[in-house]
């Protein structure tokens, strides 16, 4: 009979309750071959209500202390943030020969390639299926279910805040502010949302995939950033009339010049998986080399949601398997070509407010053809939905104000459609600023 | 340095090729920490083409030889069928003390218990991703993604050939037949389809996953099946008209009397993930105790997608990874508790030809009453849309022939429906035999 395994775990919020309330389920002593038992936790509070029984469980107040205690085998941080304590007490662990399970995406993002090699260093685990996608076991999928594939790009919906207000705005027309007041009131946002509907949470977890995909080192500051604010619901809208949704999708590909990854707004046809998933849910498609693509749904937060990921990855612990944190050895990771996003090639939406006046119309065409642009199609519109003048652009009621034009584009490059935009800006022919939103085709 | 893990590959259609063409690409070596080798092959015909270099392998005649040979570490059968001499192979090699990986589903669900105590008896892996599902690590977020969690339902679309007729069929307005020559024709389907289409296939998949989720011994025969063949476009017309879609579902469902698991065309909700999946796209949602549903989507079959997931399983052996065929010890699996067909709970779809006279109506709701049926919708039909005949049925264009009538029932017993229909039928006043289709609803 071999021992139990002992888990020390910092951190008893949401996730960490319900950690223990699976844990005390024993699935895993069945499932795993070995018992699993948590012997000492950590948390801000001693007195707290968790709804957990804590006795027979030591309390440390020192989350440092907790993790290179000699009675633990296992430390499991769930304390958060990408600096001390919850750095201190996972590098304290795999110094002291402990095998690592967290759920911190932020400390994974800024210093997962440190932390993997003190892991692969002290040959003990440093498991994260938690710190992307929740509940969906992406982790697992990308580094073990196609370790004998290479990757041509892994894009999903990373941010549930995000997907319920872009889902919200389109199923019921309603501007950003007003969705993002209702994801704050339901809790799906905090007081100050400016990390998730910028997109930097999607940002850190995008750089976690992409570093399992394609063998780089983890470096979320190699990534475009741009978040979901400037959308409008008349964007919502001419998408749907095209045949696409919007989405916030962190996306990694694989081009001639590097990695690019890159987080926005995106146009993705309806038929996607992807295209299909609304409100907080999550989704994670691969696109392996030669294969179909192969998508995972499930929810993206929650609190027994995200502990099924850290209770799989103890239990994966209590098996004895080992594998390298991002999938290879850490010196052999590359440091990734960043791809410069000028170079990003694909198709564009672009929503424009035309001077009404002759000649507009021929000039945007020809500097778009200057540029090499084809259209794919051209939207003009007459009667003006709420919310339809662009960022900073005039009220398009007006009598003979201008017009919203809405442009779909083949395959170009940033670089063509940032410079058409800025010559149809100096003609004068549009008013304020144009949408751009890019567009992402299934393969 | 590790010495390399030494596989023997039984099988080189296009599955086995394309194995062969992934572990040349050497992405295992930096993923697995050990290079992995096929040093030995066996296939019926040694001259034929393969686009596939075999130089260097030592050629069996004999499986069963290559399986014990003492030159290989990991025997991957991709034969197939229940019988020998895939069963012998399989079972030469664990005990001989060789892992072994299969795609064989048809072995697993007739003899998987009796080979996964022989692995354990001789501590080796047998793995067997590819067996259900083709290229989604279904098999593995099972075994090891949820470890921690206990399952109340697992469902999916586990046969392609099925979901691209039923697809065709919704799309097109296609009869079954039409669209199942097309399938054959494009190579979905057999010359003799009746393995596809009449459930055997799913059902063996079924019996696989429901082993892994609720910790039972596999056993296909205790599987209720109900194949396609019966259903025509005006179901598929009315579960539109009703906001649903029908797939061919594999459904294993904890009820307090055992496990019920059954296979038969189902309305599922259109709002549903696995209602997005079309053609020959597989997809497995996963409903685990207190957490939303996770959808896996993806290919079921193609040689490179297969052949991804049988090099994973080879990939996990390589680094050492070992785990329970089924996920726990063999002698701890229970014989599934068989919980009786007509004992299941749920809405239904009935359609039905109700004869054109007074008192009709009275007399199908007065039945429907009898047995405490409560109707969720009506639908009357007097435009009869072709192919709306239910099997057997009479031609309802004349005058004044019988006319169909759709029926969605809220959640009652499948006992309920049967004695309802049949007391419907003996009062004479409908016409042919009603076709009646399960409604599986989101949780």
């Amino acid at each position: 009979m071999v021992a139990p395994l002992k888990v020390g775990l910092a951190g008893l919020g949401t996730v960490g309750s319900s950690v223990l309330q699976l844990i005390a389920q024993q699935q895993l002593a069945a499932r795993c071959g070995r018992s699993v038992e948590v012997v000492a936790v950590c948390a801000r509070d001693r007195n707290r209500d968790r709804g957990v029984d804590l006795s027979g469980m030591h309390w440390f107040d020192d989350p440092v202390k907790l993790a290179s205690d000699s009675g633990i085998d296992v430390f499991v941080e769930l304390m958060g943030g990408e600096g001390d304590p919850a750095k201190a007490a996972v590098e304290a662990a795999l110094a002291a020969g402990k095998s690592v399970v967290t759920a911190n995406k932020a400390l994974l993002a800024r210093h997962g390639v440190a932390l993997a090699k003190l892991a692969e260093t002290n040959k003990v685990a440093l498991n994260f299926e938690a710190a992307v996608a929740g509940g969906i076991p992406i982790i697992k999928a990308l580094r073990e279910g196609f370790a004998g594939n290479s990757f041509a790009r892994i894009y999903g919906i990373l941010n549930g805040t995000c997907n319920y207000i872009l889902t919200r705005m389109e199923q019921e027309k309603l501007s950003f502010a007003e969705c993002l007041k209702d994801a704050q009131r339901l809790g799906y946002a905090e007081a100050d949302p400016t990390f998730d509907v910028e997109g930097y949470d999607t940002a850190q977890k995008l750089a976690i995939l992409a570093s399992i995909a394609f063998g780089t080192k983890v470096d979320a500051d190699a990534i475009y950033v741009e978040g979901i604010s400037s959308i409008a619901p008349a964007d919502l809208i001419a998408a749907d009339e095209l045949g696409y949704r919007i989405k916030l999708l962190g996306v990694a590909v694989k081009t001639d010049t590097g990695i690019e990854q890159r987080v926005h707004p995106t146009m993705v046809p309806k038929s996607s998986a992807i295209a299909q998933v609304m409100g907080v849910t999550n989704a994670v498609t691969i696109d392996a080399d030669g294969i179909d693509p192969i998508t995972l749904v499930g929810p993206g937060a929650g609190g027994l949601a995200t502990a099924s990921s850290v209770v799989a990855d103890i239990g994966d612990i209590a098996r004895g398997a080992r594998i390298a944190p991002f999938g290879r050895a850490v010196d052999s990771l590359s440091v990734a070509g960043k791809a410069p996003m000028q170079m990003h090639e694909g198709g564009y939406y672009i929503r424009l407010l035309a001077v009404d006046k002759p000649g507009t119309a021929a000039t945007i065409a020809t500097r778009l053809a200057e540029q090499d642009i084809s259209l794919e199609s051209i939207v003009q519109r007459h009667l003006v939905t709420p919310g339809a003048a662009p960022q900073g652009g005039t009220d398009a009621r007006t009598a003979s104000g201008p017009v919203p034009v809405i442009l779909i584009t083949y395959a170009t490059t940033e670089d063509a459609v940032r410079r058409a935009i800025a010559a149809v800006k100096a003609d004068q022919v549009i008013s304020g600023e144009p949408q751009l939103i890019r567009i992402e085709k299934n393969r």
